[in-house]
């Protein structure tokens, strides 16, 4: 028996929230008050939830997807015998959600260790068209050896697309005309350019559903399948999705955790408190922050209300890191305005132990630290981290992982998309497009001479030319 | 002669500044007017800063370190010898300028390079005190053919000197006693535990000048030792930091580009623009935005204005990168609140051109792409991103490098010093001291019992109960 499959285990690996530290205490006089959650419209926002589920189909990704899992650990089983790397062409969800599972859930230095402890071929994660990350890419891999997973619902995605016919191009001059144990697409059922090529090329190929979003997709096979192939549990990882998609249905809202962290950040947003730090006090977290900044900026940044008035809602997130942070930016966050809610990621039990040895008695300064351990050094930093913001009147709460392992960031996960979803309820916006990346793209089209975008290019064209008083 | 060396070379690495997309025109109506700008006391800022420049020994070290260039080139001679991996251990500034410049200027995939084609030893930078961390690393190294670079001014940041009593304790039982050829001290002259280490132990030792904080220690050895182990040119790096140092001298603020800079985001501030993002269109200058985020948050962010006042001053800086970004962030950035200033990096010329080749004729949404290059490609998404922030009202600026060397490297880490030191100056604030770490260290000793906390920990103890209502 699996341990996910025992209900015991699954409750001990239960995330925690404490949210302390953003009410109304002795220590906190300007703290939020229950009153101010409670008379948000919870219930309605929860119920409404609901009525959407069927179309919100990454909701359901935690229970079916048997037979796609199957599929992805067979295509897993061929990658991990001929591949020395695996490299992921994708930009946006389809790189945030991979890079932060492997970052969790992989060793802090996998690329670095030799094959026969790394437990997968090396990854790369190509989320950007700088000409030097390519070439880079390509001095350290073996073409032969190669296996590329391009990730686009759409096909129409020029960064992926541009990768893609470098891509092609490199494996047919190398392995010859039939590329398809070394090209992976995933992508829309039928929508698209990207599907045309994998049936042109008899890719292996897996479907992001309809109603699931790219920054909702890493349950899917955008996530699944890099995870897979380094060698990832991807069945616990939709079991902790599963088990916080009961916990999320809580009708009673309080005891919700989604319903209270997106309550918690109305309330925030209602007292001005634009900005959100996703602070992990692990390493292996780093990148959790980076794919819930897309998750929350993309879903919640938004010019209209659902019913069409102008709100240009939205919170900024911002990616922090503990320890590290405290060096860096907790000077602004103790001492600055009051206008951002800090959220610690937590870990009871981290997957080592590292005691600090006996050195230099003679210095008490330095010896204190002695018999302690990084694990007891990293907890106690947290507190102090907390106690000092919250002392300092600043708001901020923690969740808590008991350990990081492949449930437990399913639960991470799936808890944020639905806290997501929940807050764009609270904000009468639609959590689920993302019509402000339209204008970039066009200007794009039309200033790279995309047939079809005449009229973009003349706009562009009839700007006022720049007043050189203002270049330096 | 050194490119450097050619004052016509420097002239045309010349940073350049464009504000257009900041001040008031038919595309951007509420735009700053040049009078927002020129009303602030710059010329008194200005002078100010002129007055101080002695106290800040961090303006005088593109100037007077060639001694100490001749050393550490020495040092870097013999570690570049016998090492095979280079660990620095080091938090805050002691990490984030290393890290930064060693991305700028070094291959994208470094430490995965063969060592013949790598050019350095591997460059490990630890800095947090995750317990999976330090294992981590220790599953990849060698210690027997590793050099530490252990740097902290004061030598009592907890962090680093448990990493250093882990280092040395694994050091003498690999090489006995003499740890000499394997550590190397950056700290101060004669304050503070690790100068007296440094000495026990016979140690190569750089200073940290005083006058030099953390956040400002990049072009002193703090900085320097890493990026010469690792083969970048110090000197040219140094030589732009003093190019800079002239146009920064400017006595016209609006020909100045530190004073441009900083008068730019106190006029930004003054309209409520709360949030500072740092955008580089260089996956090279990825870390750059990492280490500005130190310099400007931790300068800014001060409750006290040097009048005693209470201000909560500071402006909260966000880590991004193009394109990466305009598939997370860019949806935010246009729709959202009207809270942020965008500044972009760009890049003129890039070290590499990547062609995108033919392919998939048929497919007209992608063939379009072929015979363009990435170098096109992040160029037009820039612009094209750059326009429709400016369309919907969301004010940004760009600084150019003609290229990313180490000359030019050089200038934008000294500009955004200057800047950041500038507007310290335009908000009334004191850029160079950091008072709001303090309770979250005295709160880390108090917890780990570290003797002569007994108040601390005594008031930690009398915190009111926590109310497990808000726990779930």
């Amino acid at each position: 028996m699996k341990d996910y499959q025992n209900p015991a285990w699954c409750q001990g690996m239960k995330l925690r929230i404490n949210y302390n530290n953003m009410m109304k205490s002795a220590l906190l006089p300007d703290g939020f008050t229950r009153e101010e959650l409670t008379r948000l419209p919870l219930s309605a926002a929860l119920a409404a939830m609901k009525a959407k589920r069927p179309a919100l189909r990454w909701m359901d990704l935690p229970h079916n997807q048997e037979e796609i899992v199957q599929q992805i650990e067979k295509t897993a089983a061929w990658v991990r015998e001929e591949a020395e790397a695996f490299v992921v062409l994708g930009i946006g969800g389809s790189a945030l959600g991979p890079i932060a599972v492997h970052q969790a859930l992989r060793h802090l230095n996998y690329n670095d260790l030799p094959k026969e402890k790394r437990g997968g071929p090396k990854l790369y994660v190509l989320d950007n068209v700088d000409p030097e990350r390519m070439a880079a890419l390509l001095d350290v891999i073996d073409i032969k050896k190669t296996v590329f997973n391009v990730i686009t619902k759409s096909g129409s995605t020029s960064e992926t697309m541009s990768q893609l016919l470098i891509a092609v191009d490199l494996l047919k001059k190398a392995v010859g005309e039939d590329i398809s144990r070394h090209l992976i697409a995933t992508t829309d059922k039928e929508k698209g350019n990207l599907i045309k090529i994998a049936r042109q090329e008899h890719l292996t190929t897996f479907i992001v559903p309809d109603g699931v979003g790219g920054r909702f997709s890493e349950l899917c096979p955008v996530g699944l399948v890099a995870a897979a192939v380094c060698g990832i549990d991807i069945r616990a990882l939709l079991a902790g999705a599963a088990y916080m998609d009961e916990l999320t249905q809580n009708e009673d809202p309080m005891s919700n955790p989604a319903c209270v962290i997106g309550a918690l950040q109305k309330v925030a947003m209602d007292r001005g408190m634009n900005i959100h730090v996703m602070m992990p006090y692990a390493d292996s977290l780093k990148y959790i922050s980076d794919w819930y900044a897309q998750l929350w900026a993309e879903s919640l940044g938004k010019k209209f209300g659902t019913d069409g008035s102008i709100l240009h809602a939205g919170q900024t997130p911002v990616k922090a890191l503990g320890v590290t942070d405290q060096h860096s930016q907790v000077q602004l966050y103790t001492e600055g305005p009051f206008d951002k809610v800090v959220t610690f990621l937590t870990v009871d039990k981290y997957r080592t132990v590292t005691p600090i040895p006996e050195g230099y008695p003679d210095i008490p300064d330095v010896h204190f630290l002695s018999g302690h351990t990084h694990n007891e050094l990293i907890a106690a930093e947290q507190a102090a981290t907390a106690y000092a913001l919250t002392k300092s009147g600043h708001v901020n709460y923690a969740i808590t992982l008991p350990e990081v392992n492949p449930f437990t960031i399913g639960e991470l996960l799936y808890l944020f998309e639905v806290a997501t979803a929940f807050a764009g309820e609270l904000l009468n916006i639609d959590a689920f497009d993302q019509p402000g990346v339209e204008e970039g793209k066009k200007a794009t089209y039309a200033l790279l001479g995309k047939p079809g975008f005449d009229e973009k290019r003349a706009e562009l064209n009839a700007r006022p030319a720049e007043d050189e008083a203002y270049i330096l």
